[in-house]
């Protein structure tokens, strides 16, 4: 995560949703975005997240990635408490896979916006390319590493071929 | 609600839930027991939540009903900060009629309970009725009411007459 | 499960429930509540049912913690029975994964409430704490137990660390 | 319901129940089949209910039909209580429409079964032709009946008319 | 299944239930009830549901079982066609576990009625239990069977013990 | 409906589906395709079933839209019975608003296809322009119709204007 | 897949999806139908996707069989851009288990059609079934070869034998 | 709409989506920010579609904010083809009332994100207001005004009065 200031706020409910979120550290990682990545459990450490909520934009922190499974609240919770977007991840919960975390941070009401991804490891790196397009709108040089991402992803699928044709 | 001081605190996330949580006051009024009521929105004002639940306690309060609707954070961020009872009620919303308040409310993780009723009024009237049950362990008198309240309940059911037999 | 009275009793609908409600017991072991468990089936043994929650409050009960699977009718019909507090855990089912059962335990109707809790393993721990939290209000060993829990609860959330970084 | 003694229970655990449970006994007296009816609440007359289950068949009713909502356990308390036959009818709840309600009595554990019909009116009516289809095996009449009913209905699929064809 | 006439049709649509369906066979052997066990599928062999539809009363069969899966029609079909009772049991589908299967058994238009039972095995067993008790109205050798295997489901869990205390 | 024979057989399992599966005549008739429209239903004729389904192809029709609620089984079981392609669409039922049609219809086994479209009026309207795509393949008319009647779609959305700019 | 010019266009997202899509060449295979196959990603490849859909009718392509997962927008783009017919089948995602795909892909507008089969290897093989009964149409030797297959499946049922009786 | 260059393009699939969609503009009218409003079928105008998404960044637009009902594929297909941030917003559809709108929007495969909001009025000004704080980031006017917002917001709720209270 080397020594730049961190510009994006990864965090999450609790170290088990690390699998899930780890994808999102990659993309960052990849783009060469300055983040930092934390445990804020919305249940269990409301002083952490009310402080990290209320500090991070003065932190120079744009925008927060919040990771959580079943009553997921820690990406609304963040969302009252700073004006910088907040991105959402559902994880999937162990009976339900997912379905109560979704709709737990998707459904917020009017006021407080939450974006939310995909349930699982897509929604994880989807939020962090997301980030990257929010960041790249002022920041030329990752809109245009953006553009060069997805002529590869472009590329990926004209590469494919099906195993009986090999 | 009288000059005592509440045992209840009874919170909603907007005013446009007191159709559905009256219900709650109305049976705390019949059994007697001191409350308070108040809005509080875990998205809108996370400060007021903040102190609302740290102060609970202190101030005398005994259990709290919550209800909310949609990513209904409330009653979870409360018993976030409070080790008093909690009790969750979803609040039916627009759209998906309260599903997703419901799992957005029962679903918390281990360590955080949030005891959580039915969608809608019987829920409301059922937190308030388990509120009296909590409070009747060291209340004779509250115990009773209950029980008498009860063979009411019972009594309804075997006064209830079919239209056509009337 | 010590020569003490029992001031919760612990029961499921069958002994392969156990397995989701053991980390109740493991709850009440560590905050020194003495209780009681007990298969107790709505559908197998209505009599038994009955007997337990009409004799439970007599025998120095205070609250019972009853879980159950699909068609979950124990919390509900021991609450029926019995005006002590009644916390339902919902037992994942093996096709539906406990929506059934959730839904079975939480939408009761108006007049008889059961405090219902997360699917599965969270929620029998979830139960356990809320019956702790419910004693706690004129016990304050217990009271201080819990807040000192919570506390472990948050440390363990600040002292989580990623393996990368260790 | 005249003055034969009833074959045929028709219970449900609440009077605004009755719009729904209508139609069964439109049914039963369209096939001549005595029945009684019944308001008896798992929940809030758990007594009569047991009462009820267990003397059912001494005063020889052969079959019956339990219609409930939302957490509706009184078809499968009644099943655990006696060896006739009981049909459940899911009645339609407030906000989630009857799927709980029918999750709750379909769902039921290995040895004790309801045998569950779809939600709402058709339901009931449904219900109540299969109690005749169940009495026909024993009774000549009663299935010569059910097989005129059923030419009667494949009738009126035969005659029926588009509006604008008329 | 014996050298006596069947009473009870078993039917499924595919050689895959059969592990599903199975249980209903064990306790029809369990109570001694003649059966016989087909392979009839609704969409592959619609001419074969309709011969042994229309063919099942005469044959002297008196309750049909009819198990499937997905778009499960082989019960609603056979119930369409015949007037003796029809059981139908919702067999897990590969992605959706039998939601669609229950649905689609259960929701008959008013009409023509499938008794529908839990999803999988419990559902076969419990199909043939209600056999039991619906042959058992006429036939007290099965009634007093049914009520001497309730005893024995309820002594099952009287004793049973959890694991710790053995 | 002209004196020309059919091309397309458009059945519903009751007259009161016909709101919704007028849209589909609307749109054959405005491509000039000749169609049938018939009352039959899958429970309650049979045989009329079985009837359609098997003369359908000699008698002319090159394609089937069957439309139906709840338990749908019509389209699956005209599909049982024919090789020309069965187009299904599910019929909103009154409780489950036809998320039980839909998976009723579209969850066929292995084997026996039927193509479903959406719930209500556009899987309707859906089902006839379907039904047009597939007799344009070897009908250049109609195939040229498609053509012009999307374009006329498209042209639709572009002169679409908001209230507040006219 | 031979040098006949292919009749059939066989599309899918990702190449994850041909372990479901397989089952469809196989189909086409068995019937001697030339397809294509080819990976068409509707997200990572838009402008093959709308070269293939704009040109798929002037190579010669009559029917498209795409398969998707969760927002699964193939089958319904490619829709949008010819007029021939796309059957749409969706493959079951991570989490949510296919129903996002399927109400991703049946719940098209009115205007734009994409007939839908069910969840998974089924709908795979529904596809191209469905796929031969509409080239079957114009094309008798394929009609025949449809009519044997399905008296194949038939036969299949009638040989098909409980393990326990052989 | 001013005379100022767009910087937020708000586009939905149907002139009947306005209803839904109208409050996203209210939002953007408030905090004075140039948008431009379009209908852009995803199904009905591809090729608009493809112009409006592969030009969008070029004429200085920002971010897109898209909304959509039933397959609501239009959000997803304009990620597809443009790099700035996309909003999408599940408008709610007839009879499933926006879970399908939901899941066919958020549930996107990983490399093209599509920002979800809630289903409905809510989930409109909310990607508004998401807008705002994603523009915000590099305008210090905006972000103050959305800091303001948010405390009116506080405001309104500190302010609200329970109609008996006044």
């Amino acid at each position: 995560m080397g020594t730049l200031a961190p510009r994006v706020g990864l965090i999450m409910g609790s170290i088990s949703d690390w699998k899930i979120l780890k994808g999102a550290s990659v993309v960052l990682e990849r783009f060469g975005v300055a983040y930092e990545k934390r445990i804020v459990s919305a249940h269990r450490t409301p002083d952490l997240l009310h402080d990290y909520a209320r500090e991070a934009k003065g932190r120079g922190i744009e925008v927060i990635i919040a990771g959580a499974g079943g009553a997921a609240h820690l990406p609304g919770m963040v969302a009252s408490m700073t004006t910088i977007p907040v991105l959402g991840v559902p994880v999937p919960s162990t009976y339900l896979k997912g379905i109560d975390s979704l709709l737990s941070i998707v459904q917020m009401p009017k006021g407080v916006p939450v974006a939310t991804f995909s349930i699982g490891e897509s929604g994880a790196e989807n939020a962090a390319l997301f980030a990257i397009s929010l960041l790249g709108l002022s920041d030329q040089t990752l809109g245009d590493q953006l553009i060069a991402y997805r002529k590869s992803l472009t590329q990926s699928v004209l590469d494919a071929s099906f195993p009986e044709d090999e």
